[in-house]
Formats: structure tokens, sequence, C-alpha cells
């Protein structure tokens, strides 16, 4: 299924700039960058808790904030891209 | 249904940050903000068709990104939220 994760994260303290960096590392391992603070991944369920416990670990609950959508299996026809930076097809083969 | 809109304005140019507050006035006109660059809106097709006109006139399309995710009738399932600022029920009453 595809999830989509957004966040944010207060960056105004290096504390908060370094959990910024940690979510954005453990969020590519999953998937693919979309926007600044949006991420698209793959994820069976087991997958889906595991980043949603290990983000939990990284997150400041008083002060940033992560938000999880599921749009199922059938999520192509679900989403529509404007401007710059259409993201490349997941389950598609990667071309560099 | 529920649509999730998703944004990344290039805010290094003053144009840029000007458009940023019109996307996102204009966001707010339709749903609630969630995130800093995430809106939630309830929309029929037709408002759906609407907004992204709207928003497609407002945004550079060679510096800046939106993306538009459709959850959907039945999306209170395929949603879930870490941290600070829970969003409230759109459709139940709302207390001030």
């Amino acid at each position: 299924m595809l999830v989509l994760i957004t966040y944010d994260v207060n960056t105004t303290t290096a504390r908060g700039k370094k959990r910024l960096r940690q979510v954005s590392k453990k969020c590519l391992d999953y998937g693919q960058r979309v926007q600044n603070s949006v991420f698209e991944c793959i994820l069976d369920s087991a997958q889906l808790r595991k980043i949603k416990y290990e983000l939990a670990e990284m997150i400041d609950m008083e002060t940033d904030s992560l938000r999880f959508y599921n749009l199922g299996e059938t999520y192509k026809t679900k989403v529509d891209h404007m401007g710059i930076k259409e993201s490349y097809d997941m389950e598609g083969p990667l071309i560099i």
C-alpha cells in the first residue's frame, strides 16, 4: 500500500534540526521524498508498524508532528501533481 | 471526500513568499491546516476542480509544486497522527 508521511519538526533549536535530519533519513529508507516534508512509501502492514515505531522514538511529541495517510493499493488514480518535481513510478524500474 | 493538499512553494524571493501566502489563504477557504504545508479539505468533485484551477493560476509551475491526494469518503480510518496538533473533526461541530 502507499502510505504518505508528512511531518513538521520544530527546527528552532539544534536538537530540532538534528531530529529533522533523522526523520528525513528514516523516511528515505522506506520511500521517496516528493516535497520538502512529504514522503511516499510503499509499505506492507509490518513495515508500517515498524516505521511508526521508529519515527515515534525520534520525534519530540511536545513540538513535532507526524501524519500518516494510507492510500491503499489502488493509489495511482488518487494522486495528482502540479508544478515541478513530478515523482517517478516507485514500482517501476529506476533509471539513473 | 477528503483531499489532502501538500505544497512546496519557493520562498527565496519576495514573489515566492507572496505566492505562499496566497496558496495558504486559498487552501484555508476549503479546509484546515494540519501541518505547515499540509491541508485537509472536504470537497465534492466540482470543488476539487475549482481549487485545482485556482491554485494552478497562483503558483509558479517552474519552481513550486502542489500535490493532491484523494482519500475518498471513508478516510477516518486512513489517517494517523503523532505528536502535537491533532486536527479536529472537520465534519463535527466546531467548538471555539
